[in-house]
């Protein structure tokens, strides 16, 4: 789990993605619906990536990508349509090429409801979204961006 | 389409529900997956009645429903990842137990993305969320509260 | 609605589309979330291009794509977890640009559930998906491959 | 991971479920939307459920449950618009109160696309969808039923 410190973990910035549960996020248990939590992990890591400079028009005019190769999320606390949330994002570990992002979310009123954490290789579209893509080593400076 | 005034429709208050376009919410064309803007419509639904006392909670706890009877949307521009958007719903008209809510979808700068409409039933259900679900004359007292 | 047929629609051939009512596809109301409608109308309209040739890696390589210029669906009848249903689609008409494709969804016992119509502008990406699209005239021997 | 099989891991049938990706499962860079999967493994799990004649009407009449405690997956390819796909879904362990549902998710030319797992508890709702829920010792002849 991406939460976990250990020695060499990256002492990271935390972005913050607001979001709310919405009546269709939610099932006939009448809590949320689990992939939501990764839709928002998703989205709060375009976020995080915003944060530091690199937001979705730079990602697409630089043809950048940051495909998958892992999610997790621990779900700890149900979530009912109105919640509003919060999900802090940051960088739980670099690699050369890859990345961990963990979240954290929280109802507003400090409720832990779900962890999780995504493992991302950084890319780059050989000519644009929709052609090959190839994993790329991160450079130092990109790194040093998410330094908090 | 809802947003087409003549003489009746109803002059209603108008609820702003804020929204943004994520990564995941948009397809290989790159920009909005159209379902999306109806997930959006649903949702700003549930804020217009939030606006006037109805809240999710509420809602829940009456046991009251707003089931669909139809719904139409014109897609006037494309929304791509990281537009931010808000959506003006307001009601467009009343009948006896059923009625329309308008929705426009601008992004930030005003530019305006989409334009829509749903149709629904006001209901109770008999015991709570998944069991039968009536139709009800809707109250006086509860048209008025969305009178601008 | 595009359901109505009138002099000058045109004489479709119909593709099935398969689909399944899943838990996560429903709402706190334990009945379907609409929005899935549109979904499976969107996949059914992309089974109907296939069944003409048209298929997903074709319409990839010759940058072809059918942007919507408006949707609308009638709910007929609640669907629930489980139901396993078919989406009927067909062209309701074709303009010089555009198309209408009607889609009826039906449960497998034959219960009318939705009935709703998407329009669509026949289009080409400049040099690949995310790039600029041009709407462009429908050829003849496009719309003939569409006859019943 | 609960792909892997240790001593005490439970011998179990295996549930096939079947799938499609979708325009609108898809993202701008044309491939798989990663929350997909696990809305693929959440309908996988029911299909593994009805496969021993707990389906979803049945669930729903007796108050059934089986909420998230978390879930994770692996991504090994890009699966793209136009793949059909099955999901493999069989019990990996089962606890006292918990179970882990393994997933694995092929192309139908057998490659392999994704694989991952979830761990649910088993639980009953007091009076019914919405209403409080709480976990459940499994029964030795739920767990029999499942048995290879």
């Amino acid at each position: 789990m991406g939460a976990v410190l250990s020695e060499g973990d990256f002492h990271s910035k935390v972005a913050v993605f607001s979001s709310e549960v919405h009546w269709g996020d939610c099932d006939p248990a009448g809590i949320i619906f689990y992939p939501t939590y990764f839709r928002w992990m998703d989205a709060a890591c375009w976020t995080l990536l915003a944060s530091v400079g690199y937001g979705a028009k730079r990602m697409r005019a630089e043809h950048l990508a940051m495909p998958l190769v892992s999610a997790d999320c621990q779900f700890l606390f149900p979530a009912r349509q109105g919640d509003r949330c919060v999900v802090r994002s940051s960088i739980a570990r670099f690699g050369g090429k890859s990345f961990v992002v963990a979240h954290e979310v929280q109802r507003e009123d400090g409720m832990a409801l779900a962890k999780g954490s995504e493992t991302r290789v950084w890319g780059r579209f050989d000519v644009g979204p929709g052609s090959r893509m190839r994993g790329m080593t991160i450079p130092e400076e990109l790194k040093a961006l998410f330094r908090a």
